[in-house]
């Protein structure tokens, strides 16, 4: 028979983040994560395939809005435009996990696994977004360009609003995605 | 006593595509590779640490080949012909190697743990790439961006050229590569 736990993935995820955090990631196991959240490993296992699941869990939705974007954008933007667009959809999420946001990025940036598994995220979303910008009639190579520079943006920016050394810490993400959006049309203007 | 064998990391290397090609790579041993080389597993590991390295040997010179090529551009470009300009430098040194290009690119994208290891090359050049944009005065996100936007122009024009569809098949790696930067700053215009 099974309890029913209120908000246990949030708790899970705090607990875990707290631990890899505190210990490392390596050094940190499920029985630890589900104890320090007062769950039972069981229940751990009901919302997680493992420990590395707590920290990209999230991916398949942002993938899922960012395409949705994509679809509901206005016609006659540009490429760019038009990924700026979702873009910023997905930045409204992502606005009150901003702490949780910080600490996932330290604890990424610190782990090999888990550098080349938000490496293989970013592409796996980028190859999305091409799709998606070809759906709207957006030809190649174009549809690459635009979905690999916006996924560059979105990188830039998700490191700028995480990021611990408090640049732009008054600004939301959408603000630092739209701000990146003007930074590579510069950074790319012919001439 | 080691006997000197002419050319033995070339021939290594062919020996070595080949066998990925026919049996995939995770089928295929470093007795296999030096055996269809002529050659020993002792002289492999003179020129190779592992299976994998014989694919990835190339990409400390590509690093440096393209980091020159920034330090090297002439004053007054923008932050992306900078990044142009270094690519198509690299871009010549690559040309002769088509058919092994387009060999490795079909190996690489069968086998997921060397898909990992090429994503993990491509952000560890962007990275070279925005420090190398850096010391050249240009500030950030404006660093970050370009790199990141011409790394994107290079694995698109990257597949364009070494694809079996035969798009662009009568076209150099640096001639895409050009055209690709012009399509990134139409993709990014302003509007």
């Amino acid at each position: 028979m099974t309890r029913w736990e209120p908000n246990a993935r949030g708790r899970l995820e705090l607990a875990a983040l707290e631990l890899y955090s505190e210990r490392g990631y390596d050094q940190t196991t499920v029985a630890e994560i589900a104890g320090r959240a007062g769950l039972t490993e069981r229940t751990f296992f009901r919302y997680f395939a493992d420990k590395r699941e707590v920290l990209f869990y999230g991916s398949g939705m942002l993938q899922d809005t960012l395409v949705q974007g994509i679809a509901d954008a206005p016609d006659g933007l540009s490429p760019i435009d038009t990924v700026g667009t979702a873009l910023a959809g997905a930045a409204e999420l992502l606005e009150e996990r901003r702490e949780l946001s910080r600490q996932r990025q330290v604890i990424v940036a610190a782990t090999p696994e888990l550098r080349e598994r938000e490496l293989i995220k970013l592409a796996t979303l980028a190859a999305a977004l091409a799709d998606a910008l070809r759906k709207r009639g957006v030809t190649d190579p174009a549809a690459s360009l635009a979905a690999e520079a916006g996924m560059a943006v979105f990188k830039v920016a998700f490191q700028r609003w995480a990021g611990q050394d408090g640049d732009g810490a008054g600004q939301t993400l959408a603000q630092i995605i739209a701000e990146s959006i003007a930074a590579l049309k510069s950074v790319a203007a012919a001439g």
